[in-house]
């Protein structure tokens, strides 16, 4: 399996690529621009959750690869996503508790690489990601995650705290990584498990957080604040892996 | 303590320069020249350990600030780089048992930020790297070790296997971390440990590893092959401080 990414441009293609169906992660459209086939596009991304990003005819000039993007460019990779139920049936297929890492707007490509690239390690059957404001599966992502990407299938959801209640009915618990929490070694963390990691800057929502079981926190000795986003999922992912084990 | 990298050009200024001591990564030089005052400058990176690069004209005018390079431009950085010795005495004035990192060839920036950051975060005293190959503490580094720099000590070494003898006359222990190693959870990493973490592709190079004392792999349950150099210090990193909990 490859990865390419690659831009739409041009009115039509654009409807056409939602209509077919296809994988956009994020359209950019003429800013203040409101005639009829703009509007089709809008609603059409509206309709996919695809992010929309409103910028300067400059901008979209500079994104364009044809020159011909007559307001509308999509970005679009040519990974497919796929879906929770392909995790938990992966899960299924091998006899397994579930094992998810669910990342709540994790922005940095490289962060995400590499969290794919540990799921995969860490035995995880998938990675779940909201599909706004965080960072898609561009090809710094493809690059960062060492092949993983192949093997470890990612699912976006609209709304990341909706998939934990739904989840929970599978008989997943959910342990979130914040500072707040119990001391990571002190948690059960055997059976069927979600992950939560949340934003660089921000950790994890609340909203998000209100939904987990568990909130554990990596001890932190030093003076400064926080472990990179991927060493953090890093350390919690092996202390599941240990557990597991015993 | 702030981070500024800077270069210093001119055969004068960069000859002044390691006479004064200061703490230089590199030095490009104009490949072929052979004049005495280049001769100079070649003998004084030699004596200090100083990795030489021979480069072309054009690479030198592209590297000069000032068009004045004159055959030679050194790379340095504000940071000073401490002592092997500073890094144990901090040990030593905390009452703890040394816990130091050792970084055979770490090439990339943001995997050197990203562990200098976990090091302090897991209460290590110290970071050592070696002065050839590797990258040094360059702005990249700081940036990414999220002010971690300002706080833990990171000293260069001109042969990390030499070092790793000297320091087992202090008692630490060393683990360096590879596949074919004892699964980490299984080993006893309590008391005054050294931590070897190896490059990116090639992991831990031969002559240090004959020199640890364990070798601790993390299970590897997916279907690519390691994991980043970055994550994989704050799994073994973090297995330490969870020992070391009691």
């Amino acid at each position: 399996m490859g990865y390419r990414e690659f831009t739409i441009e041009g009115r039509n293609a654009v409807i056409e690529a939602f209509r077919a169906g296809k994988p956009i992660d994020k359209v950019f459209l003429l800013d203040g621009c409101q005639d009829g086939p703009l509007m089709t596009v809008r609603r059409e991304a509206q309709k996919h959750d695809t992010p929309i990003k409103f910028v300067t005819k400059e901008r979209l000039d500079q994104l364009s690869e044809t020159g011909r993007h007559q307001g509308v460019i999509a970005c679009a990779a040519a990974y497919e996503y796929a879906e929770v139920e392909d995790i938990l049936q992966a899960a299924r297929k091998k006899g397994e508790d579930p094992f998810l890492f669910l990342l709540d707007n994790i922005e940095d490509p490289h962060n995400l690489g590499a969290i794919i690239r540990t799921a995969n390690l860490a035995g995880a059957h998938g990675v779940i990601i909201p599909k706004n404001r965080a960072v898609g599966l561009t090809a710094a992502v493809a690059r960062t995650s060492a092949g993983a990407l192949n093997y470890t299938p990612v699912a976006r959801v609209t709304n990341l705290a909706r998939t934990i209640e739904e989840l929970k009915k599978e008989g997943i618990w959910f342990v979130c990584a914040d500072m707040g929490g119990t001391v990571l070694y002190d948690l059960d963390l055997r059976g069927p498990v979600g992950l939560v990691i949340g934003n660089e800057g921000e950790g994890v929502g609340r909203l998000v957080k209100e939904r987990c079981d568990m909130t554990a926190s990596i001890p932190m000795k030093g003076s400064i604040d926080s472990l990179n986003a991927s060493v953090a999922a890093g350390v919690l992912a092996y202390e599941i892996v240990r557990q597991r084990r015993g």
